[in-house]
């Protein structure tokens, strides 16, 4: 069965051809800047597919071809990209159907979150998909973004949004303008993105299909999900229930207050539910909720980068050349359930010989702020060996005269590599701070703004590992 | 007394000579990094007043006269920043008193938070102080920042930190790394600091004293403090109620924790107190607490341009173009305990007749992601008309397709400088975002990366309005 939906998805993530249905040349228009996203890439040569624009009233778009109906296709079509009127959908699917492609993204909206009618339109296009096997991701959404092979359906032109880079993160959003204001924003975070889907609707792929799909993903390190409602609860939690005893999902869960739920009824026609039940599902399930979309993408890259190498304990240990830094991580480590590491005697007698008389050879460990880079080797080198510490949260505030920050990173870097323990870093500052941050994350390290941001990845990472552990006691 | 307060603390803010004790020529030193502060900063003709570098083994620096001792300094000198080893600082407070100097900043660390000694060499300073009426800010301090006045004791050289513009915000640490890193972020943020004070182990000006200081800088509108522990708690209760009758006050407090506390110790020195305690000390005098620095920031730069027009009532009203951002912003607004406004009829009935049928007359409102400027304007004149909203919130996701973004950005100024009613907003994305957002500020109305921030900054301003409604009662 998994393995099925393993088949049913790969023309959405790596079709062999795409029409694209209500393709036009007007400037701007969604039909359009789908066609230009997948032309652009096959210029690129990161699409390798063909490309079928699909409008009766044209001959040729740019130098392509245009097919005046589905029937005319040629036979490789194996994913549909539907921008057409709402009205005219059920129709083109019994083409899809007749033509025998198994995959299509509805774009179109006006579906079943403006009422009756809409559903009725929805329950049709269903009854079409379930008969002859076709899979839909949509109506109402922006698709499917798969920077590795030219897929991008995200009909916001390139001008009013950039396209992040690839990565082992897969995001799953129920929001269109929401993932597409994510995807603009892991652009500028430098955060990869190896698959987006926007389900919008979701009246046939759901959170579940997604789940059971990315189990099988070796891209996929992490998936995290923007979502407002589960309609089939029970699939929801079988699914989630197989994918995190291999990896980590991060649910994004709004609707959480009345007030939330309220609204969320308005959009996307989600009956929120008591929040209470997707806290005890999440629980369960072993899926981590994030607060907000800041938590939900801290979270993301720890885990892109720390999945194979989880902590084997809640005891932390910091490292700082800020002693306020000190003070507000080792508040947040409290905050988000987790232990201070008591250091062996070893750590400290060692930290003592080796540092000046003023550092401070505790936890936080405090290299103070005329540190150089070697005082943090001095600190990585002791906690690394220290069996009290089970992970590492070291604070570089690169501001201070002394530090070479190259160096800092070349050892933070290094002993990234050679330990079992994962170390997650904060770095405070402006745009040198954003700079050598970036270059760290490059190396393996991520990097968080605040101390609290910092230390609350790292809670994430525990509380996966925790739950792995209950699950093969 | 409070005008006492003023006099006292002009020569730290706009000094007519600083005598740089411990000016040295040797690049990188913290006795070079502030020469050279001054220096650059008369050089571009923003510091006014005189330069006068103190070094017994120089005769010279960079064209300046270098002057031996205290003693042989003019007599228009009335600030000293002191950057000399600590066992030396007495004797040097001894000259100073005598010089008639009545301002001194000890950038110096190696004092009390060293242990018995280091205690010691602060009594003694003390007394001297104390005897000769001279303020002292620090030891062990990063001292202060004043951009309009080209006041710059911050010793790490621009090379590493950059500086930020001025503004209405006046920043406050006890931890000089934390307030350097700050300072540095809020360049990137371009949030304006008029003046920045680190003062170390605060062995003479306090919060308390900066406070009844704030009370009558008209440049400041907003105060915000890094505090790890108080000493005295009745002054600091007795200044709190004086400032924020007139303006407000944000405090980020660490060592909330036991963790937290026991690294406060180790850092500041300090004895943080039971957090409850100051939780009900914040609350009593209407300090608004935040729960670290994004938030502190958040605040302070809603109060910078909204302190004059702050919410009349708790009710918020939304207007979004993406529905999930406008569930998340719901959510947010019961998490922080405010209410979402209930729309007149007269408003649900205007937004009906002048929307789409498939935009949302509700609170959110929702524009939708076809949105052009002009409905966000309508939806404004419904909001700011309406007797049940109060507060506005309104998001703005740049990214879709046909939004004018600079048309919009008149428009929601144009509501924020001709309502009574306060406008924070919400833009989440990348670069493009980013640029917009930053415009929307120079125009008056704070914008923030994510709902929950938004709506939190709101929830501050709401507070504050609460807190002296409740003093006139």
């Amino acid at each position: 069965m998994v393995e099925k939906i393993v088949e049913e998805m790969k023309p959405f993530f790596d079709p062999k051809a795409v029409a694209i249905i209500g393709a036009t040349d007007k400037r701007g228009k969604v039909g359009n800047v789908i066609f230009e996203n997948f032309k652009m890439n096959k210029e690129r040569g990161i699409f390798k597919g063909n490309i079928y624009p699909v409008n009766p009233k044209l001959d040729e778009i740019e130098g392509y071809k245009v097919y005046k109906t589905v029937k005319e296709l040629p036979d490789d079509t194996d994913l549909a990209v539907i921008s057409i009127p709402a009205k005219f959908v059920p129709a083109t699917m019994r083409d899809i159907a007749e033509k025998g492609i198994k995959a299509a993204i509805i774009i179109t909206g006006g579906f079943g979150e403006l009422g009756e009618d809409g559903k009725r339109l929805e329950r049709e296009i269903y009854e079409v998909a379930k008969t002859h096997g076709i899979r839909v991701i949509g109506p109402n959404c922006v698709g499917v973004y798969v920077p590795d092979k030219g897929v991008d359906t995200v009909f916001l032109p390139e001008n009013k949004m950039d396209r992040p880079k690839s990565g082992p993160i897969a995001f799953v959003s129920q929001s269109g303008a929401f993932a597409a204001a994510m995807l603009d924003w892991a652009t500028m975070a430098e955060v990869g993105i190896g698959k987006m889907v926007s389900y919008g609707n979701k009246i046939d792929v759901d959170d579940a299909d997604l789940m059971d799909y990315f189990i099988h993903d070796d891209e996929i390190n992490v998936v995290t999900f923007y979502i407002e409602g589960v309609k089939d609860g029970r699939k929801f939690i079988e699914s989630a229930k197989r994918i995190t005893k291999v990896k980590p999902v991060i649910a994004l869960k709004s609707g959480r207050t009345e007030y939330g739920a309220k609204a969320a009824s308005s959009h996307t026609g989600s009956l929120a539910g008591a929040d209470t039940i997707y806290d005890a599902v999440f629980k369960q399930t072993g899926i981590i909720r994030a607060e907000d979309f800041e938590h939900m993408f801290d979270l993301a890259k720890a885990f892109a980068v720390l999945v194979h190498k989880l902590p084997k304990g809640d005891r932390v240990g910091i490292i700082t050349d800020g002693g306020g830094a000190g003070v507000m991580a080792s508040d947040a480590v409290a905050k988000f359930g987790l232990k201070m590491a008591d250091l062996s005697e070893e750590t400290v007698k060692f930290l003592r010989e080796n540092f000046p008389p003023h550092a401070v050879p505790k936890n936080p460990t405090d290299v103070v702020g005329d540190t150089d880079a070697e005082r943090y080797r001095i600190a990585l080198e002791a906690f690394t060996k220290d069996p009290n510490v089970d992970a590492i949260v070291i604070i570089v505030l690169f501001q201070v005269p002394l530090l070479e920050e190259e160096k800092v990173i070349d050892i933070v870097a290094e002993y990234q590599k050679k330990s079992d323990k994962p170390i997650v870093a904060i770095a405070m500052g402006g745009k040198k701070t954003d700079y050598y941050a970036r270059m760290l994350e490059e190396r393996g390290v991520p990097v968080y703004p605040t101390p609290e941001r910092g230390v609350r990845a790292m809670a994430g990472l525990v509380k996966y590992a925790e739950y792995l552990k209950r699950l093969e006691e």
